[in-house]
């Protein structure tokens, strides 16, 4: 993950490392002058927020997005969560989102907090090149004029029967209660996956998965 | 989950739940001679594996799959586990598997325990109507004629572009290592899903669900 943050060219405000890690890493560190600390593996376990640590932790300064509805956001598909409770799903679809090139991800503000040290973890990295933006959803649906928004819910749309446009917004509600009906309302399209089996629903983030693998295919 | 035990029709062995559980359930319980004993919600917390327990909690039986290579497994897709560590990646994968209507899952034997309490929970009740098989694998592939096995492999052909059997192994690997190099080179196909973005990877049980819902369209 460390590794992944300087490569995207992200600040640390400073990184602790093992040794072995900070000499793999000298020409990184120094030529970017971030100020670094080498600790033994007895402080890593102490300052660190996994059972096992790895080599490192950084010091970042969140993302303080300030994001008006005004503000043209170019083409491509965005996703919009609304009320994403679980750590592990927020970071996989953050993760999704990076693999299938998403140009941002809008959260509604009761959803899961995205620096999480769960949802960092399990984004593999994705969380330094993903924008995201926590919103009122429904103003935004309001305010759009430029985006077809597509949202996920059972009783909708075959979504294999489904044209998508290349400018989109892909609504994903929360994991038990799914979309709130004032946002559904809010949305042009609703889209289903088939059932072909008997599982009542699917995971978030793997609904999530199939619906972009879907959108970009 | 324990409804969804009940649904199944799979025997328990006995049912441990309160006052309200068991009243609501009464008629099933009785009807189907299912032992039960209702408890108060201080010994629940203590027998259950969960933090904030529901209701309930049920003794089942292992299902203890005898299967062998002659015996005919019918057609369909089936999925082929190879070393999935991830018990919550497994979880949603049966509970994935069992939304596409796949007709089981064969596991590597030193893939993460079905039975796990994490695996369980992930799956959502799927673990009651999922077929699965703890196998080698190798014999698996090299004993097959009926299906077409597709590995999930990075590098592999376009998924986009790849017409599938209806009768198919669809191969998932591990988390980080992916499909080990033997089995890999016993499979007909290695597909990919084409990236669009940056992330170094998927997770699995993300993969699995865009390969299937590719699939099934």
């Amino acid at each position: 993950m460390v590794s992944e943050l300087l490569l995207s060219g992200k600040k640390a405000e400073h990184i602790y490392a093992l040794d072995s890690w900070v000499e793999n890493h000298y020409k990184t560190l120094t030529d970017n002058l971030i100020p670094h600390t080498i600790i033994d593996s007895e402080i890593l376990e102490k300052i660190s927020t996994l059972h096992s640590p790895n080599q490192t932790v950084a010091i970042v300064a969140k993302d303080n997005v300030e994001w008006n509805l005004k503000e043209k956001l170019g083409n491509g598909i965005f996703l919009v969560l609304d009320n994403l409770q679980d750590p592990g799903n927020l970071g996989a679809i953050i993760r999704t989102a990076d693999w299938f090139g998403v140009s941002g991800i809008f959260c509604s503000p009761e959803t899961a907090d995205v620096y999480n040290p769960k949802v960092v973890q399990a984004t593999m990295g994705s969380i330094f090149r993903m924008p995201f933006y926590y919103v009122n959803l429904e103003v935004l649906l309001l305010n759009n004029t430029h985006y077809v928004s597509y949202a996920a819910a059972l009783g909708g749309n075959n979504v294999y029967e489904v044209n998508f446009s290349s400018n989109a917004l892909l609504i994903i509600g929360n994991e038990s209660k799914g979309i709130s009906e004032k946002l559904l309302n809010l949305c042009s399209h609703k889209i289903a996956i088939p059932k072909f089996g008997n599982a009542e629903s699917l995971n978030a983030a793997v609904a999530c998965g199939v619906l972009l693998g879907l959108m970009k295919r």
